[in-house]
C-alpha cells in the first residue's frame, strides 16, 4: 500500500491549545505525523508525496471565502492592536442567530477578529504562519490518495495532518481545517457513484456529518465516544440521521465512557453493515487511534487490538479504499495501532500493500 | 434622582478577558462602577440598595436553562481535569447548524464544557466564583430602578455592572450574563404599553435587539460604532429591522469609525425621534460611556460634551425614564461623562434629581 505525505505538513506547529479554561500546549503536533510515518513505512508502506492538485480539490468542499480566509487570516491578524503570536477566536457568532439575523452563508463583517470567530469554532485551531501550506499539504494528501485508488490502487493511506473530520464547509474546529475526508470522497465520486464514509475516530466526525447531511451520494458513518459530555458536544447523537436527500445516510454509535474493543468493533460492524446496505461502490475511513485506552484523550478502554480487527472488518468489505488519518495524540499507541490496522486492512481484503 | 447599586456587584472580578489572540487583563472591572457611584453621589443622586425582586424578574427575560448554567457553572467546571480559574469557552456550536442540526433552543449535551461553549460566546466573560451572585444583583438594581419608576420617581439610574446589553435570552457575551436593559424594560411593560430601549453605548446592543427583535411592544435603537470591524461583528446593521411583529422597530445606526460628537448627536436624535414615532410610553436608557475618545476600546472621536447633549436631548423626551449602566472603560472619561449626561438629562426635563 502506498502511503502519501508531504513534510510541508509539518509547518502547522502550534504553540497554544485552550482547554478547560487554560491555554496550554497542542496535543495536535507535528510529531504525531513523523511517528505514524516512520512505523508505517517499516511496515512495508511506500512513501509518496502527494500531487498538487490545486485549490480546486479543496473548494470541492469548503466554500471559497473560507478557503480565501485561511490563506490571509494570519497575516490579517497581525495588523491588530498587540496581536498574539498565533490567530486564535475570541468572539462567536450567537449560534441561534443565524435564522434571526440572516448570518447564513458568511459573515457580514469584514474585520479579521469578526472572522476569526465566524470562520474558528474553537480554541484547538492557533493558526500561524505557515498553517495554509500545512493544511493544503494535507488536503492534497488526501487528494492524491484518492486519485491512486481511481487509478488502480486497491487502497491509499492518506497520512493527513492536521486531521480534516471536525471541519465543516466553512468552519475549523477541534485541530482540523480542511476535510481531508471529504476532499477523498468528493475525489472518489468521479467515478464511483456512491461512497461511505466510515469513521472510528473517538471523536464524532462532525464536520463529515455537516458537509453531507442532505446528500444522497455519500453514506456517512460515526462510531465515537458519546458527546454528551465529551468533545464535539453538539453533535454526533443517533437521532443525527440525514436530511431530504440524504435521510436515513447518517449512522451515529456513541459509545459510553469505558467502552471496550467488543463495543467499539460491535460499532464498526454496525457501519460496515449500513454501508454495504447504502451499496457503497467506494471507501473513505477516518482513521483516528484515539479511542486507544493510552490516549490523553480517550474515555475508552479500548486495546492496539481493536484496530487489528477494525482492519480486517473494513478490509473484508473489498472496497476500493482511501484511508485518512484523523486523531491519535499518543504516539507510543499511535505506534502500535496504524501497523496493526493496515495489516488487518490488507490480509482480510486479500492485496498486498 | 435615586440612583441604585449594590456591592455585591463588585464581587465579580474577573482576572483574564481573551483578545487579539492573547489572554490579558479584563478592562471591565469593578473600579468602574466604584468610580460612577462615587462621582455620581457627589453630584446629587441619592444612594439606594436594589430590592430583591427575585428570579423572576429574570426568567421574564431569560431562559430558565440558561439561569441555571450561569448558577452552577462555576461549581461544575471546577470538577474539570485540570480545569483554569475561571470559567472560560473553548468550544462553540457550529453557527449555522442551528436549523441543521436541531440545536434551538438549548444544547443537547449536558457536560459542562459544552454547556459552557453554548451559554457563553467569547472570551470576554470569565465567570468566577462570585459571577452569580454579582449578575444577579446587577439584574436586581436594573429591577429596583424600573420599580422606582413605576411607583412614580421620574427617573431613575441603574448603575449596573457588569453592564447587559450584549447578553441574549440564553447566552453570555460582550462583559454581559444578564440584560438589565432587557429586564428594566419588561418590568416596565407591566404599567406601559410601549416602551423604548435607545442604547448609545459605542458597541451595538445585539442581545437586546435579539430579545426583542419579534415583538412589537418594545422598541429597540442603537447607536454604535460600525460593526464591520468593531464587536459584537455579526449584528448592529442597518437592515435588521425587526421581525414579525416587531417589524419596523429596532433601528441601528452605525458610525463610522472616527465620527464626533455631532455624528452622534444625529444618531440619538434619530433614535429618539423613533423612539416617539412609536408612541414610546416609558424609555430605558442604555448608557455607556466608551464612545468616549479617550476610552480604550473606542475608534471614535466624542467628547464629554457630547453626554452632557444627549442627556438633554434623552430628557427632553419627558418620559418615565430607566438610565442602565453599560460600558465606559476609562476611569477619567466615565466621572466627566456620567454626571454631564445626568445633569442635562434633568435639566431638559424639568426634574430635579
Amino acid at each position: 500500500m502506498k502511503i502519501v505525505f508531504s513534510r510541508t505538513q509539518l509547518s502547522h506547529a502550534p504553540q497554544q491549545y485552550g482547554v478547560h479554561g487554560r491555554l496550554t500546549k497542542p496535543l495536535e503536533n507535528p510529531d504525531r505525523a513523523q511517528t505514524l510515518l516512520e512505523r508505517l513505512t517499516e511496515e512495508g508502506l511506500v512513501h509518496r508525496e502527494p500531487d498538487d492538485a490545486g485549490l480546486a480539490a479543496i473548494t470541492a468542499v469548503h466554500a471559497d471565502h473560507y478557503v480565501e480566509f485561511l490563506r490571509t487570516a494570519y497575516g490579517r491578524f497581525q495588523t491588530l492592536k498587540n496581536a498574539g503570536p498565533e490567530v486564535l477566536p475570541n468572539v462567536h457568532p450567537y449560534h441561534s442567530g443565524a435564522p434571526v439575523l440572516g448570518m447564513r452563508p458568511r459573515p457580514r463583517t469584514t474585520g479579521i477578529l469578526g472572522q476569526t470567530g465566524w470562520y474558528i469554532g474553537d480554541l484547538s485551531c492557533a493558526l500561524g504562519e505557515n498553517t495554509f501550506d500545512a493544511v493544503y499539504a494535507s488536503a492534497m494528501t488526501a487528494a492524491s490518495a484518492a486519485d491512486l485508488v481511481l487509478s488502480g490502487e486497491p487502497a491509499a493511506y492518506a497520512l493527513c495532518r492536521p486531521p480534516g473530520h471536525h471541519a465543516y464547509g466553512d468552519r475549523a474546529s477541534g485541530f482540523c481545517f480542511f476535510n481531508n475526508a471529504a476532499i477523498a470522497a468528493t475525489r472518489l465520486r468521479r467515478v464511483y457513484g456512491k461512497v461511505a464514509i466510515l469513521d472510528f475516530d473517538t471523536h464524532h466526525g462532525d464536520g463529515t456529518q455537516a458537509i453531507f447531511y442532505d446528500r444522497g451520494d455519500v453514506f456517512t458513518g460515526s462510531a465515537h465516544t458519546d458527546p454528551t459530555e465529551y468533545y464535539p458536544h453538539f453533535a454526533g447523537y443517533p437521532d443525527e440521521t440525514g436530511r431530504d436527500e440524504g435521510e436515513g445516510l447518517n449512522l451515529n454509535i456513541p459509545l459510553a465512557f469505558g467502552s471496550d474493543d467488543a463495543d467499539l468493533l460491535k460499532g464498526v460492524d454496525r457501519l460496515a453493515d449500513a454501508a454495504t446496505r447504502f451499496g457503497a461502490e467506494a471507501l473513505v475511513v477516518c482513521a483516528g487511534w484515539d479511542a486507544h485506552r493510552d490516549d490523553p484523550l480517550s474515555r475508552l478502554n479500548v486495546t492496539s487490538d481493536a484496530y487489528a480487527r477494525i482492519g480486517r472488518m473494513l478490509g473484508a468489505l473489498n472496497l476500493p479504499t482511501v484511508i485518512v488519518q484523523e486523531g491519535g495524540y499518543s504516539l507510543a499507541a499511535v505506534s502500535e495501532c496504524a501497523p496493526l490496522f493496515v495489516d488487518g486492512f490488507t490480509s482480510a481484503s486479500g492485496r498486498a500493500g
